[in-house]
């Protein structure tokens, strides 16, 4: 990179793991700036001028400051094209972006630890129905995606053939949600394969949140 | 169209609402197939193997079935590319991207119908609880893309520029969305000008839930 690329990322948003895990696939190395979202630092007037909605991750790519993690990904695909994140054809790339918003719109966004949070605080939900919440949104997506993916004609190591795309990009960070709050996986066998794929993948393996330098 | 295409819609979805401007703006008359979410059509044998996710909206394009209302949009923007849907350099499509993810994934998902149902089953939320947690997140995230609009150097009659793109087909269904549970939107005039604008156009004026078959 001729410029400055900074991305603003926590080590256990899975927003921000998604983007990591896209610019590690496209080789590129971003300043990581941190941003703890346990000690509030989303809310920090510094922080408002990059991304007025205080979420995790932002990126500033030159001049530009994008965030949203699919935007940041589809920018990023845009931008750097090699590998592509994306297939060639509309249709595949419909079904890559229907498994990715499926995650990124159905699944997470309701787990986010706002909504969790405003669980608490307002409807005095306990811990434990709190951790139900979460595991009946993981498993609901998860069903309707391991259909999707199982009835494909399209089978590969991964979700869409046999590179890692967007739908992947999403699903490995929420697998990893998912056994942070116990989901029984067995039930999603075609989800465990291309999870064991993907993390086999340096790319994949180094955006884990254990191995980040904010990790704690 | 030389073959055929279906949109599986329901009028007040605002999924759905956001798929219908799309087909309006690239003038395609797909059959509508009406899906009854009060009646749980979206949970019938039938609907479940057009879309295993049960949510609405689905396209069917010939032998392609997509789901996702963004998947579906930007898979007619590349399909039948005029009018664009979203800008032609990588920075406006990001930007376009960030404002339609931060309604689609950060707003929409959480007050939808499944997740106001658990709330109501599991939590014994009331109904008056249920609204402000509707408006809360409403707020929220227009309060920031209201910032983000404000402050950018791209004014326009539109999200970004003079014509329409991702960011008003997610925004106006949403505008949508907060009148029906009374958000103050007087703190929104940015968005509130584009709405005006939005829906002085015939493919939005078009979609809206009141004029369609189904409605009642």
């Amino acid at each position: 990179m001729a410029h400055e690329m900074t991305l603003y990322t926590y080590f256990r948003s899975s927003a921000a793991w998604r983007a990591r895990i896209a610019l590690n696939l496209k080789g590129l190395k971003p300043d990581y700036c941190f941003i703890h979202l346990l000690k509030d630092d989303q809310h920090s007037a510094d922080y408002q001028h990059v991304n007025p909605q205080q979420l995790i991750p932002a990126l500033v790519d030159d001049k530009h400051i994008i965030a949203q993690s699919l935007a940041i990904i589809e920018y990023l695909d845009e931008t750097y094209p090699n590998p592509p994140l994306l297939p060639k054809d509309a249709a595949g790339r419909a079904r890559v972006r229907q498994i990715a918003y499926a995650i990124a719109c159905d699944i997470h966004p309701i787990n986010n630890l706002r909504v969790l949070h405003y669980l608490r605080d307002e409807f005095q939900v306990t811990d434990e129905q709190r951790t139900q919440w979460q595991r009946h949104w993981i498993a609901k997506g998860f069903d309707a995606i391991e259909k999707l993916l199982a009835q494909s004609d399209k089978p590969g190591r991964y979700c869409h053939g046999n590179t890692p795309t967007l739908a992947d990009i999403c699903l490995i960070p929420q697998m990893g949600n998912a056994r942070r709050v116990h989901v029984e996986l067995t039930a999603f066998p075609t989800l465990l394969r291309i999870e064991e794929t993907a993390l086999a993948h340096p790319a994949f393996a180094a955006a884990r949140p254990e191995v980040q330098p904010d990790a704690q």
